[in-house]
């Protein structure tokens, strides 16, 4: 089996379920995961090490872990603020650590009470504290309001490159950019993911982009045609970040893979269950809004042979 | 005043409210029309002038042309599925008409009971009425399924492209590629635009693309990477079958126009009057949903101000 062209990483359990009042109940958790890996999404987003009482939705973070990394073939991520929840995460079993840098010194502050420049040397250590305990583990760095801040506003791109440029020299093995507040429009998605892989190589990392006005799915095609091929998204549209006022929903999973699916660029992922991984989502946080347009209208006439035509082709 | 770098051409009062059960009052419809206006859109399909017993939302077309005449600047279009329809909508004012032709046989039949051969004799006979009643009205067709059709699925790329040229032999000034019912991906939408272009030259018309599949600013996106500089919404994505709850229709005004003024893209539309230009449709259609992600979040920090900077650059 050849592999897909794009990787959808689905942030949901821990972008979308941190950034809700609510707190699902482990159960749910791990049956919407369950139901994700079910569609062949191939690497998660499973939680958010940080202390209990600061985001009580993240307490049970290892056993949702745990029980990850039993579902063969998934790559099971965490976030990661600082070394501790480092040290947790990695003792859980996770995968690969993904850490927020924010390019916004507010924005950092607001979110891990350290500068960008505090974080770079938080990568570093938390770099090495992998390499120690789990060497196989990757490291990746977001770079949060890389497209702007609704703090500081304006975030000049300079500051975006040469951070990511600077978590790669500490350590981690990949940087994306992070649309956290949804200001980010095509035009400067392309030009910032051009820069940050002429910059970076191979070390180029994710799309995290969000849909808060709308764009989430025209920015990703604008990553696309830049040559990125990992995808943050989340399923129903969840997210958005309790310290970024402002902020909301994620990239729609569904849609985004409809997307890539009818471009005949291959995710992987059966959208019909991917479809149904919205039941346990939605069973366990009842009442919370869920997006997708895709859901709602079911696939095209004769989609999934289609699809299934184009997998094989 | 230099022109805007693309022309909005908002359908929601024809498409988006002869999609709805309910029938819009017609003195919320002249205000809405008002307010669109106000906002600075320049092209507003304004109704559709066919027999008030299948389309009891479009019985007042004549009425709602004869305003929105009166606006000044504003390209005032309706659509006309034959020659009675034609006249009278000539004989109330318009500037524009534009016709539905589906390069589904199946649609066609269905929509408008001829065959897409017998809708360029339409064609034809249309642009001669108002060549002789009213010579300096322009007419365009809109080839609908141009992405794939409900009734007959695929639709030969050929079929389409060879409809657009007949439509253009017959009278027409423009065609343009209508995703009548949310099939259409960004790969195709440019595939499409580029064989449309190259075929058409600057008969080459609007894209009119739905957001069934959550994918309408991102066929927009890829329509303006082609060339195509007039692109067709609703405000509020009004439209799509009132059985399928967010099954929504047209590609979001709001949100397009918040794309292309990000991007720097001119498109002379206020955002914040184009936000305001809601209260008159909610009001003439209490209870239905209405889309858009910007009008919820809001406009970015400063983003107004710096929207009049390139207005002025």
């Amino acid at each position: 089996m050849t592999p897909p062209d794009v990787l959808i990483s689905e942030v949901g359990p821990r972008d979308g379920l941190q950034s809700v009042k609510a707190t699902m109940p482990t159960a749910d958790k791990l049956r919407w995961i369950d139901a994700l890996h079910a569609a062949g999404v191939r690497e998660i987003e499973v939680a958010s090490f940080v202390p209990a009482k600061l985001l009580p939705q993240m307490a049970d973070a290892a056993e949702v872990v745990r029980h990850a990394v039993t579902l063969p073939g998934l790559t099971v991520m965490a976030l990661v603020p600082n070394r501790k929840g480092a040290q947790a995460a990695l003792e859980a079993g996770v995968h690969k650590l993904t850490m927020p840098v924010s390019a916004s010194v507010a924005h950092s502050l607001a979110n891990v009470r350290k500068t960008p420049t505090e974080m770079v040397l938080e990568v570093h250590a938390i770099s090495e504290l992998r390499r120690a305990m789990a060497p196989h583990v990757r490291l990746e760095a977001g770079i949060s309001t890389a497209f702007g801040c609704t703090l500081q506003g304006l975030v000049p791109e300079d500051d975006v490159i040469r951070l990511a440029a600077q978590c790669i020299e500490a350590g981690a093995e990949e940087a994306g950019l992070s649309d956290t507040v949804g200001y980010a429009n095509p035009a400067q998605v392309r030009r910032l993911f051009r820069r940050l892989r002429a910059e970076l190589g191979t070390h180029a990392g994710a799309a995290h982009m969000h849909n808060t006005r709308g764009l989430g799915i025209a920015n990703c095609l604008a990553a696309w045609d830049e040559g990125v091929r990992t995808f943050d998204a989340s399923l129903g549209g969840l997210g958005g970040c309790p310290y970024a006022p402002g902020a909301s929903g994620n990239a729609v999973t569904e849609d985004l893979v409809f997307m890539f699916e009818a471009m005949g660029v291959r995710t992987g992922i059966d959208i019909q269950k991917l479809i149904a991984a919205r039941a346990p989502l939605m069973a366990g946080l009842p009442g919370e809004p869920v997006y997708g347009m895709t859901p709602e209208a079911g696939l095209p006439k004769g989609f999934a042979v289609q699809q299934e035509t184009t997998a094989h082709a």
